[in-house]
């Protein structure tokens, strides 16, 4: 690191989530000292990166931290030298989301951000993007760890270690961290008395154990998970149906809200269907929670993140990503649940695959903890996920068409290569603007 | 062996398959010199019994050879001593196969045999019968053959392997015949000629490589398969489905006609539910057929096969047996695809689980060709199957009705925890009489 | 753990080493709360015991902590309602160790105590005691972690994964901290500073990666290593030998001391050769330190531990042992490095076989971090060393001869079957008293 | 294959081998019909060439096949559109081997053509001139296959699995077929009775089962070698050493003859010693057969393979190349042991790597057939070899220093890090000229 202190860059920096990672670093300055934040931007976010920028600023004069922030649409200008890049972009922005969600729909499939089809399509447009961004990494500041939280955060990262040479490279997500928060709530206990042996994929992870006060109180989880019908284990941004409590009582594991998707595929997609009638597609949900925030932002009083921000659907996404800077940046050799390099940790994952599980935060990066194999019940789901995100990562890099219907195909929410097809040529005619890789060759 | 010839016993021998069994030995007499044959069925099966035992007689008789056709409902006598044990049964009766088919089509699931809800409840009943056969063999035949072609018998293998230690059992297929018979009829060449590298489940196994005269078609079998919209590659009991031609050109292996229920579950599911309006379900057709079958063999002029076996469905089940004991016998060493423990042969899957794969054939019993891992975009879908066929034998053997629940759920073809319930509840109580251990505690 | 405070019960109490145990106790004892600790000997250990034992409650009383120490021959006794079991015995005491040492020199092979014949002979007289009293845990203190710090720690720990069902069970050895140590004190820095990524086996475990302040720094480290003659890397009871430097230029790799048997055979044999003409085997030397500090121990003014007592070789190992239960009382998820299950965290190692590695220390135990293969250049030597243990360990459980003679003769230090058959043959008589197993046979 | 028939290239064709070779072809022709034999040699061995050369052709004249046998020094003219290339060359000639066998013996290593620090040599002279023809190969014959039986054969096939693309290249060994027909000289049957397991590495193989008529003799074998002193398991060029019966007994496994050099080191050493003061080395030895050889190859009047070549020690060698490249010709699917891909044949020998292991045969080339795991007692050794073939392989090709002598060290026959250095020493300087890899930095 420079002398002058930490040099951290986050690209998408005019996200309304930005007041919460400001919020991580000002709580973090003394043992986490970043002189610069750059948030780097697209054109089109212009704007959303100024109203940002500006709060960020009162935020930190307020705190008084020697923290400058850069706002900038020269991405490559503010690589240089940087210690730490965070990404938390979206190619394409809501309108694209609210494509991917509502195009699968019209087939009688789940349209979702980061599952199905629309979790394809994100993958597809995202990865070329994160990979030229670590082209210009390699360049520019390579020692520099690129902590990226843009999802699909499994194939993302999957793809970044099978399709490019750097190795600092770690996907985040807020799902462990709020399985823990929604069991410390669930037991009315403070969350730093819960700890949870997680393992699977990003979206696709388990609770393998889980302890309060170092005892394991899984049998006694399940039990409240079940008697009440509304258990706290659920996501914002996921509709609340509960588990069937006797399939709970045969799985002995904690999933994780998106496992509905693949144990509750028919329900989910009703309620899906439902929301989208009566409320919209959760993309335009957001569109309008996001306007009223930046509406916030505006207002010249505003100094601290606000509480609204909350509500978004993203808590502990920024602070996750704090706090994982802040034990590399130090060596804390604390445990963290990121998505990283297998390396053996979860048996039958090839050994160089991204994995979602516990690890060791070293100033080397993430060291996984190793759980042997997964139950055997959950074994077979989550190496098909793994099939899906390979397949998909190399549709995104060659851009070829067969290899993106064989993904889509394979995927387990899409129910006929005949509909695979079909989403799939729409879905290409939509995001067009956005898959230059499958539009070179007409080119020719 | 013993000096006075090969003695077999077939359990379930009052199947409508068996002339075709009889029709093997005979065909084979010469270097698979069987003296004995030891025909074995339930009360409910002794008229059919008689019926197809006649004719066997019939049949050796004709041939003229010294093959002693024995008929008995005493399964204990019959094993004693026994070099080779195939089984054929059907616990339950093609009733029961109409129930396995029936009630998942009443909550939106497909009904079939072997698959899904069906394949489960398949299993359920018939893994403990075989455990039970083992153990008199263990008894009275320790070193006899067991060769199962009843279904699943996939599943059933995983739980002969996991929960006996008798470790001379195979299990047997007829779709890898089929399907290189497939081949060779696309291109109008002796099967002779074509090898296929098979590798995967039972009913879930992949040509990973197809050869004509030792070079590499797979190529051209994909245009030949894309081209013609009734390709050659379907067994009779599956309904005439093309596959998606762009879907194959990605994927770049030959699907097995059950891939279908998998990558084409929507459109199965649709003409499932028409067939099962028009003709009623594939068990109600197989009465009807099965009813003509045994007209035909009280015939008391009959004296070989009759050609309207081979509509039945089973085409190559017998032969394929026979073919495999005769190179147990004789130590061939031959290539045939067969279920038997992995050993390594296909990586992710557990050493010590059942696979389909070409193995040598040994007087020690088959031995796998070593394949590698299985091509990333179809290795999730294998171990998921894998997943269910274990859990599903756990559940088979305990009992345990959470454990059922869990098998039933994560089965990729069954929409939600629970509709999985629904169907679970249902089936446990329609197949009552057959599912002992699911009951058993209710009489404490 | 009981309501009045934990209860330890150290096996082997009579050993030199309990004041270290002891001392270490004192100094954690606001976060463990040691209420009982009981030393239990065998009748041959009595003395000993006393004279230790009292020195120990003089030491308690010096420092005002309230733990009760307890004496007793009667094993059973103390171990009821044990919450940490202890291991720090010697079947056979020093004379049985000395006979480890000069047997295997006489037919020119090297003569240790943990590594080739010697280290064979220890685990075959250790393991059926440990797994006796694996037994009486079962019965008395079934949910008591078994702390084994008796060597061949690595054979021993393998034993007990493989032929007991109790699974709390650490083995431990004070190598890692005795490199970590070393590496401290050739930079100069404090320990704490200094982590090593340790992987491999007991007395076979390699520093992977080295850092200072979490920066890599095995090139320095090797650079200093090969500068300097006489490097600090080495331990009490091995001869002081340099490594060749290009050796370790081309290993990159911090090799533990008891490496030199295996890359440096011949020199190890021959400086051995000479020190048992100077100063007699190793045990011959350690048994008069022994009597030195027992009769410092005697002195009843002394109410500390001696400094004196550092100099005996085992530096740190009472240390690391109270650091474990201390850490596994608290949940502490600290880094140690034991010998635990490997559960994959090495690849190569099968995943039920015992390695010594990085460990989380939770409250279940350790949890090993995952470090994927081994180097290539190295991992052949640990699984030969592997095989060797799982061999051996058979050979304690049975008794059997051949088994034995395979485990001698796989060894990488003996040089021939004839000559492994002849050294087997002088040990087992010599050892006969302590190896009922081998001689149970001859009395039918 | 050409219209014109098979073309083949033999390098190294002036060996005194190739009447064997020329034999094998003519006994198969009609299978296996070679059209035109290309026989290349170096300049320095043109003399033998021709010699050689002209007695296949008078060998082919008297057989009254069309073999065109041409003789050259132009390897790249020989190998335009060639569909077969056998490489039998000796990089240094025997002199080269002398040195092999003599410098290890002056510091106490067992000097040796394959094993130890000679087999390193060897592989570090020949890894890259074999990459070379395979450059050469890829730009003249792409469809070729590489047969390779130069030694060290295992290590050579790992370099060219490892460092390069060309995945037609099998290596061949005679000590399986040995071993063969050792056992079926030793039970008086006919070898085609005889069937064995083979799995390993090269010269590191091990007969897992072994049948006679397919009932696994394993034990009664071992009983037949332990009771004989001097039992048929020999190959002519290795002393006859019997192996100690307890061994065998607890080993269970049939060892391939160069076992002895790591399971009875000291013994091998003294005879080899003893042999070299006698009769000279191995090479003095093969140098003289080899003059008298050719002395019988000049006869104008001799147009058969003379019966003394059988002594010259590789027996079988070209008859198994023969019998290979005719099983791949014709797709024949039998099985041979040869050295190929692991593919996970062996359990724990990485994927990737090359192993010794039954095979079926075909025109795509051999399919190894799935051992499993190896016995636990051998599966350590056989790690600990490849290890030191990956290592040696990676200073073949880099020409590092370092890297040879971490070979050198960690080969179990070499007994310090000091004597390792001091060999590597007087090998590299005494091997240089066939070593420009290690000595291109000194014209820098």
């Amino acid at each position: 690191m420079s002398a002058k202190g930490v040099k951290i860059v986050t690209i998408g920096g005019g996200s309304s989530y930005t007041p919460e990672l400001i919020e991580g670093f000002i709580k973090r300055y003394d043992e986490l000292p970043v002189r610069e934040l750059w948030l780097v931007d697209i054109p089109e976010g212009e704007e959303k990166l100024k109203i940002v920028g500006e709060l960020a600023r009162r935020m930190v004069k307020k705190a008084g931290v020697p923290l400058d922030i850069h706002l900038t649409l020269d991405r490559r200008r503010a690589l240089e030298g940087a210690d730490f890049v965070t990404t938390q972009f979206r190619v394409g922005g809501l309108q694209a989301r609210a494509k991917d969600e509502q195009i699968p729909l019209k087939y009688g499939v789940i349209g979702q951000e980061t599952n199905g089809p629309g979790g394809l399509f994100k993958g597809l447009r995202t990865i070329p993007v994160i990979l030229d961004i670590i082209r210009d990494m390699k360049e520019l500041c390579p020692d520099a760890w690129l902590i990226n939280f843009t999802n699909p955060a499994g194939m993302v990262t999957e793809a970044v270690l099978r399709y490019s040479d750097h190795k600092k490279a770690v996907g985040l997500c807020n799902v462990p961290i709020g399985m823990r928060m929604g069991v410390a709530k669930l037991f009315n206990v403070d969350a730093s008395r819960v700890h949870i042996d997680f393992a699977g994929l990003n979206h696709m992870v388990f609770g393998l154990n889980v302890y309060l006060d170092g005892n394991n109180i899984m049998d006694q989880l399940i039990d409240r998970l079940t008697n009440s019908d509304k258990a706290g284990m659920t996501m914002r941004n996921i509709a609340d149906l509960g588990w069937e409590p006797d399939f709970l009582k045969g799985l002995k594991l904690l999933p994780c809200p998106y496992h509905r998707y693949y144990f509750q595929t028919s329900k989910m997609f009703e309620e899906e269907l439902e929301a989208a009638k009566k409320v919209g597609t959760r993309a335009e949900v957001v569109q309008k929670l996001e306007e009223e925030l930046f509406e916030l932002y505006k207002d010249p009083n505003l100094n601290v993140k606000p509480p609204q921000l909350e509500k978004r659907g993203g808590a502990y996404y920024s602070d996750a990503a704090c706090s994982l800077i802040c034990s590399i940046y130090n060596d804390k050799r604390d445990i963290q649940t990121v998505n990283t390099q297998n390396n053996g940790a979860i048996a039958s994952i090839p050994s160089e695959s991204a994995v979602e599980v516990n690890c060791i935060i070293t100033k080397e990066g993430p060291k996984p903890i190793a759980v042997g194999d997964l139950p055997v019940a959950v074994r077979g789901l989550v190496q098909q996920i793994k099939s899906f995100e390979r397949v998909a990562a190399e549709a995104a890099v060659t851009g070829d068409y067969y290899t993106a219907l064989l993904a889509m195909t394979i995927n387990p929410l899409v129910p006929s290569d005949t509909i695979a097809k079909q989403i799939l040529n729409e879905m290409l005619e939509a995001h067009k603007e956005y898959l230059p890789q499958f539009f070179k060759r007409t080119s020719v």
